[in-house]
């Protein structure tokens, strides 16, 4: 049998630092694990726009159509801001989501043990937080139309279309609770039914999924701005929660920060079967690009080479493999390998990301 | 010259409860201080729609038109859930804002010192937290059309828009600007300009009457995800913050539950000039109904206190008796007076809200 496919779109900004130790990973799987992958690269973001005019070429889209996964590293920085809203480099990363259909994004807010000091929370607070955030990714305000900005007499009107069909909702609704079950069996899922007609469709169609399909699971309903509260207030009341895109977003975001330490959290963002079984699927780390740090050597590469975890463990049933890449990081991390971003209060010398690199490839 | 007017609107749950104590604080600066109102009461929420048959009757919404300003308790409870969207309680308290064109919505977060350790943050994170956020209260995706639910082939769709305009959009930055002139003279706007042409609108004029008429306040843009990471992450970065109306949604109640005490928070929603200069203006509590502890005499009257402190700020121009009031609140709270919400860790015995506004009148 063939090996399996991966795309590497690295993108900008620190993305291709930290894809950089990914590769390694790879590498590493290929020497020791006869697990090899059949590896290719190209561009997105601002760094596809720097050599095509656009974030996204037809035959990067084509490719990413064709393998079993893209690993995506980070798009957009400062030199892309005053770009056309059309060529931005966050479009580029838009149009995979959409034209792959990768509509079920999972975002776990895992908190690691040796980190939880870094949490602007209280540690008894987050200490062991293990949290899958589901946003739906492919639709809602996102991609809605109509869209955009025109004049109405003497001055402009800028629209958004949040619009979900009842079967966008039901297949993320069915994603979100087939993990559930395994995990702790319970989901909660957020929107603003109280302001909301899209809101009240979206409550009814996971709860009608729920009972239909899947009555063992435990199912709440709550308010997104409650629920943003209760993420502050309690975040380990929750398991698995689902909600749309937009307040994907920000409660995704909200969740990280509770772990504090946004350079540790992977995402996968997975679309309907193909014809070999495995899913449509692009990974990609939590964190941006990071224009601030790039070029210094000092990113940690860790929620990247998680992402590429969750893709061994998703994309190609390797859940064996994903927990001993999981649990080197875990060791690195209780043996007091320390990026920059992951330094205390207190001080101390952090090491590079190869450094980190090299320490998890020792560990393994 | 006639005594200023003020509709009280208590609405459900804790509503009535947290509300008569307000009327004691109305009282005492009557009898004390020579601020004498005219008090008149009428039904909103639910409790109008047990009596009306809808959540707001015209009549009360034609008084709430002609007084000086409108406190409001909470609307909604589970006993409504079913109800009909149209005639659901959140409709009256979204009339109210609507037909009064309270575009500015402040809602503060600040950390009380004597109750720093409630919040799930760290003390140092939240301690002397103090930021305001200006939402936009009458547009937006609350109100944007078209909206609903239909149905398209086969399948159920759900719509709602979101919609700004210009002008819209320019009087609640103007807001922002001007209270960051009293404050810090710093304003921080967010929205989602990567991906919806609305944030791009917004980011746009925000910028333009700012380097038009407050070029004197720094201001800053931030997406809103990371509005929320950092709002969790490093909260005292923030003074005045400017958002739209979901947006603010979700992020008030975000940056509220940092400071550990929902049952202390009040807010302002405030309009056009009226006749007589004053704006239009009504202010209610950042807590909602919370049918769990209704009828107990467990609620916080606290928030509710402190909008009658932002009416005497804002609506009446009585600066010293505001700080008087709010004087008043962290002695007692200094002193030691906690409210069931307000019960650490070690316990202790909570006093009731009776007792807590005996203790606010005895301060006074
Ligand atoms: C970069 C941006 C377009 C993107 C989004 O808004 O979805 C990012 O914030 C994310 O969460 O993946
Ligand atoms: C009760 C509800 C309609 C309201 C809103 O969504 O605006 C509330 O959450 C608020 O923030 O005042």
């Amino acid at each position: 049998m063939a090996n399996p496919s991966l795309l590497i779109l690295a993108g900008d900004g620190i993305g291709p630092e930290v894809m950089a130790e990914v590769r390694r990973v790879i590498d590493w799987f290929g020497a020791n694990k006869d697990l090899t992958f059949d590896v290719s690269e190209d561009l997105v973001g601002g760094a596809a726009y720097d050599n095509h005019g656009t974030p996204l070429h037809d035959d990067t889209m084509a490719k990413a159509q064709k393998v079993d996964a893209v690993l995506l590293g980070a798009v957009g920085g400062p030199k892309y801001d005053d770009l056309d809203f059309s060529v931005k480099p966050e479009r580029g990363l838009l149009r995979l989501r959409k034209e792959m259909d990768l509509f079920s994004n999972l975002r776990p807010a895992q908190c690691f043990d040796a980190l939880a000091d870094f949490s602007s929370l209280k540690k008894d607070i987050v200490s062991g937080l293990d949290i899958m955030i589901v946003r739906e990714l492919t639709s809602g305000v996102y991609f809605g139309e109509p869209r955009g900005i025109h004049r109405e007499g003497n001055e402009r009107v800028g629209i958004n279309t949040q619009r979900y069909t009842e079967s966008e909702i039901a297949r993320v609704a069915r994603s979100a609770f087939e993990l559930a079950r395994k995990r702790s069996n319970k989901v909660c899922s957020m929107e603003k039914a109280n302001v909301m007609e899209s809101g009240i469709l979206w409550r009814d169609v996971v709860q009608e999924i729920h009972d239909a399909e899947y009555p063992d699971v435990e199912l709440s309903h709550m308010y997104a701005d409650n629920g943003a509260m209760q993420l502050v207030r309690a975040p380990k009341q929750f398991d698995v929660i689902v909600t749309d895109n937009l307040f994907g977003d920000v409660l995704s975001d909200c969740a990280a920060m509770l772990t504090g330490s946004l350079g540790m959290l992977p995402s996968a963002s997975l679309g309907l079967p193909m014809a070999n079984g495995r899913p449509k699927a692009m990974y990609e780390p939590v964190h941006g690009s990071a224009p601030d740090i790039t070029g210094q050597g000092k990113a940690n590469p860790i929620a990247c080479i998680l992402s590429f975890a969750m893709a061994l463990r998703y994309s190609f049933d390797e859940g064996a493999h994903a927990d001993l890449l999981e649990g080197a990081v875990e060791r690195v991390l209780a043996d007091g390998a320390r990026t920059a971003d992951l330094m205390g209060p207190d001080g101390g010398t952090p090491i590079s990301t190869t450094e980190m690199g090299d320490a998890i490839l020792a560990a393994l």
